[in-house]
């Protein structure tokens, strides 16, 4: 794995990245609006694999990843492009009617119109390219660098569950109507996320989110991201942590349960930091509040049964 | 190849497609400029082959093929991003090193910044999606939709070289400094195409162009979204053709000489139409008539010696 972390910091600095750094570029244009971009390519048998899922979960999934980047930013989506590499084993197939349908079924929920995109055959793996643009009011999107000592850190909703349903992917399960409600609802964290963007909007409108940022990567790498953006350390503790509580309902262990929690990703909630004079309206409106912000630059600890440790981020790292 | 056109004429309708069947999508945002959107997906051994080429041609023509997009529009580009998908024969390379240098000289010569985009691994091929945001006055991107009976069109430049290029890699030539210079010419215009982004704005902006598409696909092909675009017909004359005269020297056969020039692609000069009252001002600048727009909509003609034939399509189609 050593290869690819370096690979991704070399790639960084090949980009000279501006405006890079947070789930969206945010690009200055005319108006009363910043413009927001963000791309996230999916490929085959890494990001997903065609006998774990069926091509609506796929088509929903590759919108859904682009649009909680926006989510993230606390923008509001407005157009989407698809870029697609197709093997000729699903040209003749009905693979692409059904990956658009999903696609474009969260598309309309979202008020985002597929505006273009392309396509080119390939030889190997289906992967998918999604793009989606969105806006902010003019210097008001939520950065993850806008965090500071003394913030709480919260988090929109319960973790750990696509974690688990990934494991079960893996270990032969797949989607099925008739399976018990806490194996459906874990599949679904992992097949089908949604995307926090009306919550994210809220967030920035009624200004309770100093930092933002969407949990793909997993509770420690994407916390980390945070401290180091801002340039600011975290303290979280393991009591706190939202762990999907269907989790305990199929898994045994309580310390597998807080692995997938720390360091499953994707499950798409968004994790925010809060000034202390907004704390109380962020507990009333159900958010879950986890840590604090402290100033120990780039490092998270995590307090459980009385002790802290170091958190060391383990979640997969995406550009 | 019919898979091909019937699938792609399937995703355009799953897709729903608003704003599509230009160059670029024309995005309105707020201020005084639309906002150009494209994406191109370049994919190893379907678009371009790792052992013709050099990592530093690729990188620059992944750019410069979104640019020209932008060019075909009379736009301004701005941003860019790349989801790149990585093997991992190439990660301990200095492959992606060389692809950015090249594709950051290009960004850089025409004031580009590159803002975000992913990476991912795959266990295969290298892609490289390459989407740029560009910018045009509101309502006065030029499209492909403009054009009028009567119009005179017009091609930029020389056409059929980056076809003769693609030939000369496929029977063994590789590019080399030593190289007589028609081969080194042609084979340039197919590794490193030039996009016409100053010329696309000076088209626009001197209100020249009518309609406007940059010659991806082949004249053929071009011509003939030009026609279904705006509603029309079209004309041209293969004694007017401005055919790549290295071509002369390197091919012996005049037919095949014409089939590279009406089918071949990818020379990344712009055709337009024009008004008759700008037609001098476009002789003037230099560009060259081939032909005129007519009324038999959707219906496009080539004189030869005397006879009039209608030309299919018949260059590569992209989506």
């Amino acid at each position: 794995m050593t290869g690819e972390f370096d690979f991704i910091r070399n790639l960084r600095l090949w980009h000279k990245l501006g405006h890079v750094g947070d789930d969206c570029a945010v690009l200055p244009i005319g108006g009363e609006n910043d413009l927001l971009a963000t791309a996230d390519l999916l490929v085959e048998d890494v990001d997903f694999r065609l006998d774990w899922s069926v091509p609506e979960f796929i088509g929903h999934k590759a919108l859904a990843v682009s649009l909680s980047d926006i989510a993230a930013m606390g923008g509001t989506p407005r157009w989407a492009l698809t870029s697609i590499a197709v093997p000729e084993r699903l040209w003749k197939t009905d693979f692409l009617e059904r990956f658009y349908s999903w696609f474009n079924s969260l598309a309309g929920q979202h008020g985002v119109e597929l505006v273009g995109g392309d396509v080119s055959r390939t030889e190997d793996k289906f992967s998918v390219d999604s793009i989606v643009l969105g806006e902010a009011p003019k210097g008001k999107a939520v950065l993850r660098s806008g965090a500071k000592p003394g913030d709480r850190i919260f988090i929109t909703g319960y973790i750990g569950g696509a974690a688990a349903g990934l494991r079960l992917l893996d270990s032969g399960h797949r989607y099925d109507d008739s399976q018990p409600a806490p194996l459906r609802h874990l599949l679904l964290r992992q097949l089908q996320p949604l995307p926090q963007v009306t919550t994210g909007k809220l967030l920035r409108e009624y200004g309770l989110a100093a930092a933002m940022i969407d949990l793909s990567d997993g509770l420690s790498s994407d916390l980390i991201h945070v401290a180091h953006a801002s340039g600011v350390g975290a303290r979280i503790d393991s009591d706190l942590l939202p762990i999907d509580p269907a989790i305990s309902a199929v898994f045994d262990s309580e310390n597998e349960a807080l692995d997938m929690a720390l360091d499953g990703g994707e499950d798409f909630e968004l994790l925010f930091t809060t000034r202390p004079d907004s704390v109380a309206a962020a507990l009333d409106l159900g958010f879950h509040p986890i840590g604090e912000i402290t100033d120990k630059t780039g490092i998270v600890e995590l307090e459980r049964e009385g002790k802290t440790t170091i958190l060391e981020p383990s979640g997969f790292r995406h550009f």
